[in-house]
């Protein structure tokens, strides 16, 4: 294609709110153009780039055996209430009425559709097992669209979903799938890890998210230097800490502290590390249907609630702050809070003075952090203003609510090898999920397995955020001058600039070597347009395109430019070799 | 690949609401799947047909040298509303807030949003011509989806845009277009006709429709006998139309006329052509922000209204019926309105009996067929109750509103070259249109043309329905056991049946003879199903893939069967020659 005929336009300024490098090259490269708050429009390099990586998609799940198909992107509400999901979901559902006021959302994600199709048509084990997906647009209302097509509000996504008549076959399809993945994403030339993922609102048994390594990630991921354990810190697993430090030895009593409220604080004032302190977070979790509630998170000192960790043990939906009025009407005091009901309860407090009555807060749950398990010589809040207990001891304690709900940390070392784990950036591009019967059961979809019984689908599901890695590439593979695409997302393979294009000879020679290029089937763009030179090789370095031959002064000695995008090196090639130096260069 | 592998849900039922072949055959032979009123899922074979349309579609395209871009299905409704379809388009916008009360609709068509996008990025007449394209999602909320995916709401269309610095260069791209669109069609398999039609809600200066024949057809379409000429009814132009019947010679004069209010029986009463009757429809226009009149149109009593041509004589959104309690509050006598005030006006009344003032009605806005220009010898009603008026002439009367309301009937003379105009019934699978600068005016969408002065793009428009092709293409090319697709658009180009799939030898050769196909680059389906024989054909059939190659008992000669969908007829070929025999058949 010719650059002059081609709307590419390029520009030397970046969005005002633009950050990341790819939602600038994006931008200036000319690939996305945006309309509202987080719905952008392809423009012509944007929609090829998008079409080369749903292509690489497609193929290597056909590859899989898996079967496309297209799922309506307006849907009826319906099923989003068998689910259980339509109050689940909040305000990132958009919903909206029809004509005739029937009530319908645009689809952030189509386990429910899917699921209905799988029970329309699905209805013995010989059908099974199959893979659906789709490549098709989404829409979540985000609160804070941002990063262009990081996290925007439409894109694409494919989305898959798998049947099976049991959890090991299930298995088998993730496991597939997790290969099919790495296909794809190494076909796209991105540096990734397969991690540990929590599972999130959609629910089910076990996941692994795929993290494309970059600074401008926005999740942490945890990875080991001994092993290839690696996991997103939302679900990272460590070792038990233990520590060094002494423990404090103390009786069961109250001890007056006063103005002490931090971790900080209370180890200094008891010179004691911060391993035999009690940290109390409260956070108030959201339910279905308007419920909420106040709970109380108990760590060890040394560690950090980790939210989702957290709200995943209480099976909440969100966990959001809650202010100090309202601790006091539950009860509680804030800065002083601590595990002392149970204590009391537990009766070790004989030899100490009497708890006033008015501490106790029996109603409020509360769920201890796994390594809090038979902890002794601990330090809490007594639930009283300016006192904390010493002496604690959580053994033979009872029916608490153990989860690991506290955050890994670096230097914690690795469950699986007993290495370090350490921390890096990731932006996660696809998720896999093993998830049961967690839709198929509530929707009743069933089929008839070998002895003649209904049973509920055994199911996985596979997402791929399609437009999102147009962002992740270029977050990998960029400089200063623009993006550097991997030749098999670039929107061009080659671009061949004619230096100066009233120069007959360069334009001839220009010509030529295009269509040699075309005739090869390289996907070659040339740039005859009316400009200088260096606007553009200005253009080639911001849009990114892996290969530049410069057809310049050189011609005399009958010799063209090859340029490299990632290294920007130059090297002079005959103009009979060029057409072979650039497929060689390419491969 | 195998159909044991695939999800094809063969039905034996139709849906309930199915009337038309094509909503049957889409539905039974596993194509798609209704999720709601006009909202369907593309199942594999749906999606895989959807894809050969897409891809003959945008094949044609991009050699003509359009470019393909991707715009926000998801759109703000300011653009709407600056070029004024906000409130044109009705209760088919289908419209809604985000979780920030911002206004949105779901893109019915994009002329506003690719405005926006030339506006932002084409400032001068060196960048233009431009033509642009998607294949995307729409949304219309149609009052009765229907038909399948004929009338959809949510459906995928092709909407391409150019922009021109000058009308003949629009005129150009406008030809150019109808000349791809042609060849697209014929790709394809289509019986189709290109007519003139009405410009519609979208506005502009003409337009051509591409009507695939067929009995189902919602659109008719009138062709002359002895020309090319081709027209939507809605815009269908004819010779002038005379009679060859006397006129009544009668001087100018009431006439009692007791109970005769139609024009069967005043043609009766009076002995008289209906020719020289005027007919007096009485409607409704509804206009912008709720605005509304009462519109008399006039025409000949051998003519009828045709409403999208009333409705764009007064610049009308829509016309509704008007009821008779309305029409006397205006002052006016259903059964024997007239244009009785105009003449009275004319003052040609003199020697005829005074009439009532009351029967005047001078605010009301009138539209007269262009072929009662010069009129006399006429009769029509007094707008008084049982009188009508001999002897009115329409000659010498001054300031009427002209126009063709008129709807063409089978049997009127072309208006090109006098042959007789026919009809038909026809599909709507594409239209283009000569825009000019209906949107980029009121968008302010400017270009510096070469002497630096800024002008609004000259534009067109051209749509395709995508979804819907599939549908046209079943309506003409299906028979009373299923589809039978075009080879370029099949599902499946063959498919291998293997009779009894217990037979060793007749898998055998039946894989052999599928890998064979698929090397070749055929698009071959192995029905490999532990189904009966007679099942498995009956697939076929309903299913419709041009040809089946049948490996059953004639093995033992050496022998399969190639059967022709379209036709059924049968041949036996050597299984050495089967794959040669199968590529000769589909050229």
């Amino acid at each position: 294609m010719r650059f002059s005929k081609l709307l590419i336009p390029t520009l030397k300024e970046a969005p005002k709110d633009a950050v990341l490098p790819s939602h600038i090259y994006l931008v200036r490269g000319g690939f996305i153009y945006q309309v509202a708050s987080g719905v952008y429009d392809f423009l012509p390099l944007g929609k090829k780039v998008l079409d080369k990586v749903k292509t690489i998609i497609k193929e290597e799940l056909d590859n899989a055996g898996c079967q496309e198909v297209q799922l309506g992107f307006v849907t009826p509400t319906e099923l989003w209430k068998k689910s259980g999901r339509y109050e689940k979901y909040g305000a990132e559902l958009l919903r909206f009425k029809d004509r005739k006021s029937n009530e319908f959302v645009l689809g952030p994600t189509h386990e429910e559709m899917m699921v209905e199709l799988a029970k329309q048509f699905v209805n013995s084990y010989k059908q099974l097992p199959l893979n659906l997906y789709q490549i098709n647009l989404k829409f979540r209302d985000e609160a804070r669209p941002r990063f262009g097509l990081m996290r925007g509000r439409e894109f694409i996504m494919k989305d898959g979903y798998s049947f099976h008549d049991s959890h090991e076959d299930m298995v088998r399809e993730f496991n597939l799938m997790e290969e099919t993945y790495r296909k794809i994403f190494t076909r796209m030339g991105l540096d990734f890890r397969v991690v540990e993922a929590d599972s999130g609102a959609i629910g089910g048994e076990g996941s692994k998210e795929f993290m494309v390594l970059a600074d401008s990630g926005e999740d942490t991921i945890v990875v080991c230097d001994g092993c290839d354990y690696a996991a997103n810190i939302e679900a990272a697993k460590r070792k038990t800490p233990d520590s060094q430090a002494e423990a404090p030895e103390a009786l069961l009593n109250r001890f007056r502290t006063p103005d002490i409220k931090t971790i900080e604080d209370l180890s200094e004032f008891f010179s004691v590390d911060p391993y035999y302190l009690i940290k109390t977070v409260a956070k108030k979790a959201l339910y279905d249907e308007g419920k909420s509630e106040i709970i109380l998170f108990f760590l060890r000192g040394s560690d950090e609630l980790q939210e989702v960790k957290a709200t995943n043990s209480v099976g909440a939906n969100e966990l959001i702050d809650v202010s100090e009025e309202e601790l006091e009407a539950a009860g509680l005091v804030p800065g002083f809070m601590g595990p002392v009901e149970l204590i009391r309860n537990a009766k070790v407090l004989e030899d100490t003075p009497p708890f006033h009555e008015e501490i106790a807060h029996p109603n409020i749950k509360k769920v201890f952090d796994e390594t809090l398990k038979n902890a002794s010589h601990m330090i809490c809040g007594a639930n009283e203003k300016d006192y904390h207990i010493v002496g604690a001891n959580l053994t033979n304690l009872k029916d608490l609510h153990f989860a690991d709900i506290a955050q890994t940390k670096e230097g914690d070392q690795c469950a699986k090898c007993g290495g370090k784990l350490k921390f890096t950036k990731g932006i996660e591009v696809g998720h896999i999920f093993q998830l049961g019967t967690r839709y198929s059961e509530p929707l009743k979809a069933e089929f008839l397995d070998q002895n003649g019984k209904n049973r509920p689908f055994i199911m996985g599901t596979y997402g791929i955020g399609v437009s999102r890695l147009l962002a992740a590439i270029i977050e990998q593979h960029h400089d200063e001058k623009g993006s550097i695409w991997p030749v098999p997302v670039a929107p061009f393979e080659v671009v061949v600039i004619i230096g100066n294009i009233k120069d007959e000879q360069q334009k001839e020679v220009g010509e030529k070597i295009y269509n040699d290029l075309k005739s090869k089937g390289v996907d070659v763009l040339l740039d005859d347009r009316k400009e200088r030179f260096g606007f553009k090789m200005k253009d080639f370095e911001l849009i990114g395109i892996p290969y530049a031959v410069v057809i310049g002064k050189k011609l005399a000695d009958g010799c063209v430019e090859l340029i490299e995008r990632s290294t920007l090196n130059r090297k002079d090639v005959m103009v009979d070799d060029i057409v072979n130096s650039v497929i060689e260069s390419m491969q």
